[in-house]
């Protein structure tokens, strides 16, 4: 069996750099190995799996990793064998959409086998945009901006559980989601609100699990609701706004760092 | 000299209801006296200032203030005597450009008189859009949204000072805001961020002047960094991504309340 050099999973905001520096993808192929790195790419998020399947073979292979498979997974039938991870050091699931990724993967045998390898350190494992939606337990479905927050502002579905305690939202600036985060977090108030922009990743290494690392050219961030001390969210009604009082945000950009389990960042030495 | 009955300034989000219900504007209304209610329009901010002029006074005088008259300042020199506001219980400011508003009147013996008058409990003053920007002293001259927050994020100019420790900010959730007023707090971690949506306004009532009261259909954000234990604001680069650790942040809506010295949300009775 295959394995990872630095096992993590790496959480992608979406719209890595793919062209010029790459250090984003460059990061994960380092993780997953680097020039031994075995790299399964699963496109099944997207509708175009093929040509987005070709397009991260070719940069994997320019940033050196010694093997690249696309699975191209268009059928649940196709998540049933698990063994096929055994040639892998790691898997990267691409953007596209997360509820057709998980209607495609959710539950199988397959994604099973991911978590339960992640979990062990054996499989470092990347998504970016709807591959980084799907990480938590409750996952983001699809949502709106630019409008009081209010719960039909955001949509849940369940998503593979590979970080159970965590919400992930991803383009996250990019796309004006602190709104929908808060909402979404205000209704799971026992998990963290993760939000990642674009070319820009948050790193939760297996080696030391506890801190989260931030890499890229934008900003992760942090919506802790663990002190909050009230929310209508329970009682409301869909177009209702929401008030919740006492969360705790923390913006980190790259060289960042987070401590899960203490729930502070790290302040930098400068 | 006319006085309020329930002197207050009102900081309404821009986009208020002028048609139906009229929530925000009634409320203002009865803050500048109901009935024997006596308002000045500062249509300044304006490069329509007589169309403006018109929709708010047909409004306040269908809403049964007494007198509403339209102060049409298209020059300094048309702000430099004070004593025009003796026969106003109020005074409100509409939308337009913050800036063309601060250039009008700021610093001229009007804006004196009006700032000193409102500390007095001798006027209530309504700002609206551009008319609730320039509250604080330190403004929100302009910004933008969708992008990791920067310091290139935001401009920020002199405002009015009615507020002075507090930045404004208007249409915020509708207009995806959080980032540009986050930017604008970490240069200022000094004030206290309020963001006030469309069709809502912060009550600052003279009577009660430590607590915040919030009404209309949308929500009232607040970003206190006075826990803040970190932020790079102070040495990067005007495009460099912004890191700020331990923000407190709030969303409040209708009947909700905030005690500003304790600087605490009240809880609602459920």
């Amino acid at each position: 069996m295959t394995e990872p050099s630095k096992p993590a999973v790496i959480v992608i905001g979406g719209g890595e750099d793919k062209i010029n520096e790459r250090k984003v993808l460059r990061l994960f192929v380092s993780y997953a190995g680097a020039s031994s790195a075995r790299i399964a790419i699963i496109p099944s998020a997207s509708r175009e799996p093929h040509i987005i399947g070709k397009i991260y073979t070719d940069i994997f292979q320019e940033l050196g990793a010694e093997y690249v498979e696309v699975l191209d997974i268009r059928d649940r039938d196709h998540a049933q064998d698990p063994t096929v991870l055994d040639r892998f050091s790691s898997v990267f699931l691409t953007g596209g959409d997360q509820v057709r990724l998980c209607n495609l993967i959710g539950d199988t045998p397959l994604a099973y086998q991911i978590r339960d390898r992640v979990h062990k350190g054996r499989l470092t494992l990347a998504g970016t945009s709807a591959g980084a939606a799907v990480m938590g337990h409750h996952m983001i479905a699809s949502g709106i901006s630019g409008e009081p927050p209010h719960k039909e502002m955001v949509s849940m579905g369940i998503g593979l559980g590979i970080l159970p305690g965590i919400v992930i939202d991803q383009h996250f600036q990019n796309r004006n989601r602190m709104a929908r985060l808060i909402t979404a977090i205000a209704a799971h108030p026992d998990r963290l609100g993760i939000g990642i922009d674009e070319d820009t990743a948050a790193i939760f290494a297996y080696e030391n699990s506890e801190i989260v690392d931030v890499q890229g050219s934008g900003t992760v961030t942090i919506i802790d609701p663990q002190e909050v001390t009230y929310t209508n969210q329970h009682f409301i009604s869909g177009t209702a706004p929401l008030a919740i009082h006492n969360l705790r945000v923390h913006i980190l950009c790259s060289g960042g760092k987070y401590h899960l389990t203490k729930r502070i960042p790290l302040t930098p030495r400068i």
